[in-house]
């Protein structure tokens, strides 16, 4: 046995490639944001949904044309087959929020209130290839109402997803719902003479480039074609120039308010029912948000998001944050997007063959919990433990009294518990551990009934910045009665 | 194409075998109590781990040794071998949360504080065969001291499992936290002359029923055997009534108090040394938990606590709830054990070589919520959204308006946004939400400035209880001005 044993190496300690733990701070921030935005949410009349991490591949959908390579993108497995037991299904994590609320709605229709408001949160799994910032789990946050075609729960969303963003700690000004409209595009192809879905798709891809390339970019882009930075020509699509104007018109046509912005909107569409249709729908949108108080500098028209215009059917949503970062380089650039989202059709039609309307909006979590943190705005709950030393180890039950005295008042309290012996690393545990204090009692102390209490902040502060007489003065350490070892505790906690 | 389409049956839209989604309340409570549980970890000085939901099935271990079916009783896949990206490796969903803290530790042991405290809650996998009540995804919450050799460790577990019991809304005196331990039970079976590990499993395994069979049950399992309930006779374990005698001492040497119970443990060890050091371990854990101010009537040293004696390698814990329920069959039954836990070695030496010595609690996260449930400690969050229904479509902005008012003052509320031309179909959709209350303007209403706001509440109750005098003063309804629309909602919610 012991021979078998040595044979084996030992196992590696490592996460899989692409995935990672949370520690502490990393866990309780990023539960601190969605729990704020739950609260936003839920008094919107949104209910919570948590569906399995496991899907059967047959419901997950998306992947199902590959019938080769069922776990393209996700991570998949099948059953085993066995009689009375496993089915020999392919089964799948979940990539997405929306697949499972999809499979939710076909299979609770019965159930479920129509429309059907909901709000998920939670991990999902990619099976793409890792690098660095890139994960292959990772949190979503969605909001999504199905079953309503009216523009009402659209406007809603956008009004939500301004309120959430408040909620977490994004100051008014420092963030913007911008809203377009999949509908109004239609339109302008359609003013443009632009038929047939090829070349629509054509002109898609290239305005998805307007916020690179900008005007003339696009331009070029839609009519001869251009130079890239790289020097490599990229064929146009072959507008003419009167055909791309009111395509440009469209992606300029943001106003001084979205009175003006949705008047330059009717224009560019012409003579379009459609065109005419997504304008109206935009125009109720914006009155909706007015009634709801929220100003149009929250949430605004802005047919310059390009977006999602391709896989959205009518109205589509981006949160962007307006406030600048410095980048890896130390360049200033904006933070920007930090949420999307869209009307879409079609979501439970591959289930049961009707169209049911659905729009939706997703936060990116790790990009809003960045965004947070680098305006100081996630890091209230970094603070240690009060650290409770141990002079004496035939004491542990008084330490533990000292802790459980501490906890009692609502102080996060710990008595240390490795080896006591080497005093100095308590307090380099002390240290590790971000306690704000630290509590000494040896037999002395104990046989007068006081305890030392070392103020661990203020220390470190005097060790650097102290003359030599204030440090010996030793004001970050004081002795009080054991009685008073709470009240002394709090006082250097403010 | 739409041949083709006509051919591809529709997917099935279903969770998994095993498999289930969790919707509003259930969410909701599940998420107060983990909440609660959190807030009193943290308190003890707990940091929150988050590990990925993915491992290498070489770093879970457990399963290796069945290396034709290494998924048995996990959910496993390999992954693609691909030149500079898959690795070919075998990935499995974790199916607890001590195998990846395992890994956490030796990953991270040169990073993490020595102790490290860390709580765990989240869901886990088991590719079991489901059945009633028995799922292949579960939440666990798990708390754990990692390299800490010392009983205050252990003491200290005991003494934040009757606190987080209590702070989810257990009353004191309807739970108790019993504690044994492994080291005891091993000086026993050195004072009764058991020897050789195969007659310790042998014993083990019958002292495991005594919850079942009681103490004249065991005695027959331990010597010569007895008849089960089906009449099929069990063979016994061999021993003579003499060594018998020290076990079954051990089993039922609960006494009046800790003092009497830990006389009875050292009589029942005779001259063991490994059973003195047993029971002087429980008897400073009794010390501390006394001096944490944790009575005997909360934690309590009690040697009959027979399960997970054969895992654990010295103090051992369970969490039981001491009040009656009703069971399926409307019997009465004691809600029973909702936590358990102890100290093992071990955890990180599959990886390092390195014995570190860790001790910790796992509650059963849907034991606990069932009997917060059954003791209707859970539900307080039930409350559906003010419904504001529609009955001009053309005033959508105006509906918004009053939810953004009842929002704004802290009420949750939603406008209807189904096809709102049947207006019974809104007060069913009212009465599905639980909607406490209903808002309605019509045309002339709105002209008057009024609305009126419709106690859905009293209004069921009047439904089944009012005369028809009563009935007919409608009380359930009134009219306010639009003004007052906040404050008349803020008066019926109370």
């Amino acid at each position: 046995m012991a021979k078998d044993k040595k044979k084996q190496p030992r196992p590696k300690a490592e996460t899989p490639k692409g995935f990672r733990d949370y520690f502490g701070a990393d866990v309780t921030e990023r539960k601190a944001m969605l729990d704020r935005i739950a609260e936003i949410y839920h008094r919107h009349g949104f209910d919570p949904l948590e569906t399995s991490a496991v899907e059967t591949v047959e419901a997950l959908g998306k992947f199902l044309p590959d019938v080769d390579r069922p776990n393209a993108g996700v991570f998949a497995w099948q059953e085993e087959a066995v009689p009375g037991g496993g089915s020999g299904d392919w089964l799948a994590l979940r990539y997405d929020l929306t697949a499972p609320l999809a499979r939710v709605a076909a299979q609770f229709r019965n159930d479920l209130p129509t429309p059907y408001r909901r709000y998920a949160m939670g991990p999902v799994w990619r099976n793409e290839k890792p690098g660095p910032g890139r994960f292959r789990q990772f949190y979503q946050c969605d909001a999504d109402t199905v079953g309503s075609a009216s523009v009402a729960a659209d406007a809603e969303i956008c009004a939500m997803l301004a309120d959430a963003l408040e909620a977490v700690g994004i100051a008014r000004g420092d963030y913007i719902v911008r809203i377009n409209n999949r509908k109004v595009l239609n339109g302008v192809l359609e003013a443009a003479g632009v038929d047939g879905s090829a070349t629509a798709e054509d002109v898609l891809r290239q305005i998805d480039k307007f916020d690179k390339v900008g005007r003339d970019g696009v331009l070029s882009l839609l009519t001869t074609g251009r130079k890239d930075d790289s020097g490599a020509f990229i064929d146009g699509v072959g507008l003419s120039e009167a055909q791309a104007a009111p395509v440009l018109a469209f992606l300029t046509s943001k106003g001084g308010d979205n009175a003006a912005t949705l008047d330059n909107l009717h224009a560019a569409v012409g003579a379009s029912g459609i065109g005419a249709e997504g304008v109206d729908e935009l125009a109720q949108i914006a009155a909706m948000l007015k009634a709801m108080g929220i100003g149009e500098d929250r949430a605004v028209i802005d047919p310059s998001v390009v977006r999602g215009l391709g896989y959205y059917t009518g109205p589509v949503f981006e949160a962007e944050l307006t406030f600048e970062i410095l980048d890896d380089k130390g360049r200033k650039r904006q933070f920007g997007s930090v949420a999307g989202g869209g009307r879409y059709d079609g979501l439970v039609e591959r289930f049961t063959g009707q169209k049911v309307p659905a729009t939706g909006i997703s936060i990116g979590v790790d990009r809003l919990l960045a965004a947070l943190r680098a305006k100081g705005l996630a890091g209230a709950d970094a603070m240690g433990p009060v650290v409770v030393t141990v002079m004496d180890r035939d004491r542990m039950a008084d330490y533990q009294a000292m802790a459980a005295d501490l906890r009692a008042a609502g102080i996060r309290a710990e008595v240390y518990l490795g080896n006591p012996k080497n005093f100095g690393n308590q307090l380099k545990y002390a240290d590790k551990r971000s306690a704000p204090v630290a509590i000494i009692q040896g037999g002395d102390e104990a046989e007068r009934g006081v305890v030392q209490v070392k103020d661990l902040v203020l220390g470190a502060k005097l060790a650097t910045e102290a003359s030599h007489d204030e440090w010996k003065a030793q004001p970050a350490q004081t002795e009080v009665s054991r009685a008073d070892l709470v009240s002394e505790v709090r006082r250097i906690l403010g």
